[in-house]
């Protein structure tokens, strides 16, 4: 292949290190073997791959899209963790309108993250939501770029299987309209419980602040995992888990 | 202060970044304001309290222990953190020996570790298991070291509120015995349900690998989350979070 496209691939990479690059081109980079492999499987449209010299000889490039092999310093230098493993992929990715999806009805949750900052945590608490078949994952401003690479690795390819979109919380809950239940996540709340005739909205925010206040007057109820008293809180994902997990027993 | 003292201090934190270390002298790191605070409210003893210059002012030193301060850049030399916050201590904690747990009894739950490595997800899963009552966290060889910072950190005081064990396989099997319910999770289990009469040992491995082979002739039942049939897994600490509160759901 020609020198000059691979310096245009890694120059690509750099350039979506930034949040305004991604949303502008409409692409992510997914790094690592496995999310790459995972991503593909599920039919994403990969535009390239980048792997570094040595990584080269055992990926197969199953994939149908032509590799580019660089020296590994030039790989390593375009990567976003700290020990890389030599594979990355951009793809097409972005969120979906939240005009696409279909509202919240009866046996459906919606999970929206309101403000969890911990990009970690954000593409788990997606992960988690695809496998237990939350209809979707509602990112609000405040939030972790979705398009991040690390809520990409966290999330394994839920991204490319999984409705994930981005909005604001005016828009939402103009959105929801009256029809749904929505349900806030918070320390002082009950048990949550399958919503029966309607669709559920649950919302999940920062371990450190929670959802915000302008909920309330949107708000059904409060829900929370009952813990053991001396207990301060549960990490976010946990708790989002456990919250889908329960309200979407009766579903299973 | 000496500057002596100030300088054993920094040398101390320094070798306790080394797991054998940590292990001869009975002492972990604790990085954060937070976890330092929450650790003093939970009892823990406080050897010593290690600020930055720029920190020391608004850092109330309400756990009664004297507080060395030293310049920014001998703090973050130490640190673990990439970004360090300015606080940390030094404080004295082991694993508990399993002879000192009460054998599994009807209503309670042991959560074995076989060989979960990431040590965000071992510190997140000891948080859950806290949280939910579980009765203690068994770490078996393979595991990430339970006195490491970053479990200490995702684990955010529970090591000083929770029984934390760390022990052999071996070792673990025999203390089982035969009086109690082996449950390991694993993608092709069952849903979980409480054990009724016998006390419960719920045994997670590796997301990638999952509990070691040589569990089979002693488990009872292979459990899991159900989940959707396109979706891989889940991560290790939210299925812990979602196993455990199933398992425990007769208790609360």
């Amino acid at each position: 292949m020609a020198r000059s496209e691979t310096r245009n691939i890694l120059k690509l990479v750099r350039d979506l290190q930034r949040r305004k690059a991604r949303e502008r081109r409409g692409l992510v980079v997914l790094e690592g073997r496995r999310l790459v492999e995972d991503a593909a499987r599920a039919g994403a449209a990969l535009e390239a791959l980048l792997v570094a010299e040595d990584a080269a000889a055992d990926f197969a490039a199953a994939v149908g899209v032509p590799l580019q092999s660089v020296p590994r310093r030039d790989f390593d230098a375009v990567a976003d963790t700290d020990t890389p493993g030599g594979v990355l992929a951009v793809a097409r990715w972005e969120p979906r309108a939240l005009a696409t999806l279909a509202r919240p009805r009866a046996g459906t949750v919606l999970l929206v993250l309101d403000a969890v900052q911990d990009p970690g945590n954000v593409g788990t608490i997606i992960r988690t939501a695809h496998a237990l078949g939350a209809a979707a994952t509602i990112a609000l401003d405040g939030t972790a770029d979705v398009r991040s690479p690390k809520v990409l690795r966290s999330a394994m390819g839920s991204h490319f299987r999984h409705a994930v979109v981005e909005t604001s919380f005016g828009e939402l809950v103009a959105w929801i309209g009256t029809g749904a239940r929505v349900l806030i996540a918070a320390a002082d709340g009950v048990p949550a419980a399958p919503g029966g005739d309607a669709g559920t909205v649950l919302v999940v925010g920062s371990e450190a602040r929670g959802a915000r206040a302008e909920w309330t007057s949107h708000a059904h109820r409060r829900v929370a995992v009952p813990m053991r008293g001396d207990a301060e809180s549960l990490n976010a994902a946990v708790a989002a888990g456990i919250l889908l997990f329960e309200l979407l027993r009766d579903v299973r």
